[in-house]
């Protein structure tokens, strides 16, 4: 099974961004996006109804570390102009968390049913996009060499709230050496779109992670004797603002199920 | 009389940020603010009804090298949070433009009397911002050193529209050498809050500008036979794309006359 699982990753590796999208598109790839399309900009994904559009856009610009905004459809359109070919984000992500007053309700592969004329739909940079910028400079992500989903906490360092949407940073951890992690810094910066340079570098506590070993969201990662855990903002924060929020009705990308698009991940204005 | 006004910009780039809004929330200032307080971003002010600010904020993400977004109010709240101490966004600029229904009615100093609570106030970097930079790395500047403001002109590349927003770039234009024209792509790069690289280097008609002689905005500068025109996208874009979504009513600063912020302009995400 688990080797199937392999073989279908790499097979996975070979598409391009509009393959990927195709294959969501049609329900034969549910899984998580970590490491496919490398080189490509890949996004948070989050759909709210228009009267919590604009406080949100402006959650979105006061934390920019965590939301990075690479995309905002109009009012009612579900197709997404400039971040690719095509792209229907009705359903062309691969998993999406459906949340019903602020909670979730329900898991799935398709938003088609639930499309709504007063909906809005943004995407978000996300951690993924610099991973692979990462990789090329020498620097392993064991969650990656591993398969899995990187992990997640929630940390104690407040967002700058806009109207309903509030809460505290979630980040995302990566152990990596000391030298790496000072060159991870250094690489990360260049990507202001994919969450920029890490938020914290070393003591869990004193950023409220009381214990590392059991991540919030993604799996749980071995930190060696000589590595030091490296947080970046992640999107995930605006999966907790929305929760605060309440709206009555809000759609997000699963974690670790991201939108991939055409852009590249190194893009500079 | 210049000599005057002269030792009135001496004493003028002494000021702190602070100082700087103060002389203008009290009508002591109402002049433009290029070359003052060197090294603090100063930006761009667009206010507009509610009902326009939902695709005006996406017009500004569309086209974030002529509007990179560094600021947005609460509906109907006049401080502007995040950019500097206690900024009052109906007094703070020293002038501001009153569009009736798309077109320039009115120049005033305070717009105290014609705020609403229906408004949003969008605050967008400039290229003041990096000029300092500029001038550290030994590139003058010529309209700053003839105290005047610095020509601005339509062009023909268009914008990405926005509901009701729409129209071309309009771009600022700084005579260079050959080399200084490298090396301020070069510099201005790192400036994404102030309009990033130049948007064109070299002949003006292959961006639509017939007449170089005759800026549409700020004062005509002579090209010197060893120096080659270099633009950069103009935040007075956004007024463009405002005469033509004609909302009811919308309050700009005038062009030259920017919000001062306590911000860095080399802030980095």
């Amino acid at each position: 099974m688990l080797e199937k699982q392999n073989n279908q990753i790499d097979d996975l590796l070979q598409c391009t961004p509009t393959q990927l999208r195709e294959l969501m598109r049609n329900g034969r790839y549910q899984g998580q996006t970590a490491g496919l399309a490398p080189g490509q900009l890949q996004g948070n994904v989050a759909i709210l109804p228009q009267a919590f559009a604009f406080d949100f856009f402006r959650f979105c610009h006061l934390n920019q570390k965590a939301c990075p905004l690479i995309g905002v459809t109009e009012v009612g359109n579900p197709i997404l102009e400039g971040l690719g070919h095509n792209i229907d984000i009705r359903t062309d992500v691969s998993r999406y968390n459906i949340y019903t007053d602020g909670k979730l309700s329900e898991q799935v592969s398709d938003i088609s049913s639930y499309w709504s004329e007063d909906f809005v739909a943004f995407v978000l940079g996300c951690s993924f996009s610099f991973e692979d910028a990462l990789i090329q400079h020498g620097i392993p992500l064991k969650h990656i060499l591993a398969r899995q989903t990187v992990a997640m906490y929630r940390s104690n360092i407040p967002t700058v709230a806009a109207g309903p949407f509030d809460g505290n940073y979630v980040v995302s951890m990566r152990p990596l050496s000391g030298r790496n992690a000072a060159l991870a810094s250094a690489i990360t910066k260049e990507f202001p779109l994919g969450h920029g340079m890490p938020i914290h570098i070393g003591a869990p506590s004193l950023i409220g992670i009381d214990s590392i070993e059991n991540p919030d969201w993604g799996d749980p990662i071995e930190i060696a004797a000589d590595e030091i855990p490296v947080f970046w903002a992640c999107g995930v924060t605006t999966q907790v603002a929305i929760e605060n929020a309440k709206p009555p009705l809000c759609i997000t990308h699963a974690p670790g199920h991201m939108l991939i698009t055409d852009l590249q991940s190194s893009s500079i204005i």
